[in-house]
């Protein structure tokens, strides 16, 4: 899949999983609502319930910004199976343009934020490598 | 999330994402298919058309045996979302029972793999330590 096919999965997908490291290097894993434009990645920590891990991938950015995000698509026919994982330095903001360019982008992406919109911390992500793989691209090609 | 429904929700998913770090650090994230018995979680490189990334995760466990997975549910409506994360040491097997073991474990979940089954290197990670969150139980909690 090439880059282009890559970006457009990733950025029409609903949900993918964002790996963060930190100092100690143990990777914390957590599924991620997000919009992408361009090679830049953004998630929020919204206002539903959360426990005290859901604010790690917070602390380890902080630490260790080099983050990768995966997004697939799974399907009984495996044929139809594909996946998109991009890297890049992450870094979290609270306010000001950022923030607000972000969550304009991840509302008009998810009804479910549109009301009220998250003013929790914007996770920013420049990505920098782009790797996209389908099954059934390989299969064809 | 209590670590039973962890369990059960992890065993029943059909794709998990595979986080493997290396000796680099750089975490390298791919979906898997597997299987759960106890503490244990085993997958396999299977017979598909794979690049040479595909095989990243193989050089990454000897690099660094520590492994997290994580298996989601998304739904539109995010009352329905739930993950579960697990973590462990694992390691790699190309023949022997470990591999026997496995393959059998992974033939009964998937019929996709039943014929022919997978001969390639089997990764078993046991598992030390389970995590999991629903926004349901959460709410409901």
């Amino acid at each position: 899949m090439g880059t282009d096919d890559a970006r457009k999965r990733l950025t029409s997908a609903r949900v993918a999983t964002l790996a963060t490291a930190g100092r100690s290097g143990e990777t914390d894993l957590v599924p991620i609502t997000f919009a992408v434009s361009g090679n830049r990645l953004v998630s929020v920590v919204d206002h539903k319930p959360k426990t005290t891990t859901r604010l790690r991938r917070l602390e380890n950015i902080v630490g260790n910004p080099r983050v990768a995000v995966l997004a697939h698509g799974y399907d009984e026919d495996w044929d139809l199976l594909w996946w998109v994982r991009v890297r890049g330095d992450a870094r979290t903001v609270t306010s000001g343009r950022g923030h607000r360019d972000a969550v304009r982008s991840l509302v008009a992406k998810y009804a479910q934020l549109v009301d009220p919109p998250p003013t929790g911390s914007v996770i920013i992500v420049e990505i920098d490598e782009w790797l996209g793989w389908s099954a059934r691209r390989l299969h064809e090609g």
